[in-house]
């Protein structure tokens, strides 16, 4: 368990209630530790991923993380920030496929910006390389040219085994869903994304019964926006997958509701909900926990194998809101407002 | 004028008459001349963007531009490919402020994905920087690593003086809209948009009337689903700008409609529709000249000083609208549908 910043420690503390009640209504044996990361980790050791907590997150079978980051951190030089801890532990445990779904829950069908019949029964799964590219690439820095000027510079860089390994599981999930993957790159303009277009060319001979089509970045923001109900899995790099995962959330106006998974190859998994740490609401007590107890949920499923405990948690949700229960930023006429912690007591009655 | 390909002949056709007609009202004294790039260009000469075509725009004040690209030529490579003729004009000409409008035209609010009182009255502007950036950074390409894997790359790169002079445009723009400026970067991540950062916050000092915000590409392309109005001008890089710029259009439901500029230092411009090709309705006759009638309005108004020429054609196509013509792009009940050139026709009349 990693709280972290902002609502950070608030949301995991409900969701460990949840997972402690789980834990002995399913026998499940779990074993639960803490540890610090991010911006609390800089102000306890000066390093935003200390030593200790990266051996134990190797140790652990799952990581359930809160939120990194947040203003006071804001002015720290790169390598010393709040986000390093978080990409740290991706790199450091190589989990590369993170999953984000895109789910519009039938009770908050309201809270979209976008009109109903656009958004309604909306289920889409982001898969999101998230240990290369443009993230991690070098050489990267800001440098002063002759004449003084500064420049600064990245590299977005991709192997072709970093490209099949996720195009492996965005083909599975595909497999596993409605047979459809939709492939996302700058191929007119980038080198890299072409390479990337021709590995999923590729990869798709080995999965016949998915079919794989191809769109520029710039058109999936558009036809996330026009149209989001075409899409089934979309998977791509790191930088777009940032971006269209963000926008494919907020299409359901719950951001507040969307768990994320990043796994590597063995299946160990970090579990995140997809929004950050709100550090203007911090502490009030309002945030909403679902997201987080959600990842607890898909924690369960991918890397424990507990497919009935994280059913019956989803479940459990699913109740809260047929009873009309919503924190803040959910809320609608008719609605009744809860903190926190009113959230997670309420999914602990419905477990 | 440089049709290019797809419905780009189509288009630009409609939008000469235009131009003619007003050239003649107005008594502007412009002279048209015609050039071939992209995918039409390579068919007839083998290059993206012919020595002549380059030259030409060269000598011209402003260049009118349909659209590149299209299947036929999607699988040459890179280097010749109908994007290239563009990219080549957009740097040989250095044409690197790109100012694209997202508007809702109040006639075509019902297009919108999205519910009425999330965009009525939309009214936004994106700065993107357009001759920098992952675009035309160096190194890229795609090498053989030893042991045979292949692995792309390609550079995001920016110096100072490139990020001040799209900065300084963008600080203009507010100044003579709202006077909020918000910056779209990933400070959190990129060094290169980490100095990008720091140049705004430089160049803010000069502009105090001016109110400057920063915020994620990721938040930005969520914040721009969840409340688009919130942003007056947002100013970007090259790729982000990719990106956003083309959801912000998506927001108005009528990419159709949407004009674009691309400025040099000596407010030469290049001016073409915010959509593409559309290869798929090409030579039918259906599409909507309106955006590219729009950018030639831009083009009177930004590259040839002719406030009063321009905004005669933007009211027109206003009439046109409130006459109820529709192309089949933004068609809805109640509305008459034209062609093309009845589309083109009726704005004739209306001048
Ligand atoms: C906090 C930040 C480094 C991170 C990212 O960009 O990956 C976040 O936006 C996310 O999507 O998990
Ligand atoms: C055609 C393509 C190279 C171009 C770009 O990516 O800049 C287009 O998407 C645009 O936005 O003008």
């Amino acid at each position: 368990m990693l709280p972290g910043d902002g609502i950070g420690p608030e949301i995991v503390a409900e969701t460990e209630k949840v997972l402690n009640r789980i834990n002995e209504q399913f026998d499940l044996g779990l074993q639960f530790d803490h540890g610090l990361v991010g911006g609390a980790a800089i102000d306890e050791t000066g390093e935003p991923l200390p030593g200790k907590t990266l051996e134990r997150a190797k140790k652990s079978d799952a990581i359930l993380l809160g939120a990194v980051g947040g203003p006071k951190w804001d002015n720290l030089e790169m390598a010393k920030r709040p986000e390093k801890g978080l990409l740290g532990l991706r790199s450091n445990l190589e989990l590369f496929a993170n999953l984000r779904p895109a789910i519009l829950y039938p009770q908050l069908a309201s809270a979209s910006s976008l009109k109903p019949e656009v958004v309604s029964g909306l289920d889409i799964m982001i898969v999101r390389e998230l240990t290369g590219g443009i993230y991690f690439g070098q050489p990267r820095g800001v440098r002063t040219l002759e004449g003084g000027e500064l420049q600064g510079f990245n590299t977005y860089v991709y192997s072709e085994s970093e490209v099949r390994r996720i195009g492996r599981v965005a083909f599975e999930a595909a497999r596993q869903r409605d047979g459809k993957l939709c492939s996302v790159d700058k191929a007119n303009v980038l080198e890299v994304t072409a390479m990337w277009r021709e590995i999923m060319d590729d990869l798709a001979k080995d999965y016949p019964d998915v079919e794989l089509s191809h769109m520029y970045v710039d058109n999936a923001a558009m036809q996330l926006v026009r149209a989001p109900k075409q899409f089934d899995v979309i998977v791509t790099g790191n930088m777009f997958g940032d971006i269209l995962s963000d926008e494919a959330a907020m299409l359901t106006g719950s951001i507040g509701m969307l768990p994320s998974a990043s796994l590597n190859s063995e299946k160990q998994g970090m579990y995140e909900p997809c929004h950050g740490s709100a550090p203007d609401i911090a502490g009030q007590g309002i945030a909403n926990p679902l997201a987080t107890i959600l990842s607890g949920a898909m924690m369960l499923r991918y890397s424990l194998g507990e497919e009935k405990a994280a059913g019956a948690i989803e479940a459990a949700v699913s109740r809260v809101l047929d009873q009309g229960l919503r924190t803040a930023d959910i809320m609608s006429d008719g609605m009744q407002q809860v903190s926190t912690r009113e959230m997670g007591d309420a999914v602990l009655a419905a477990l």
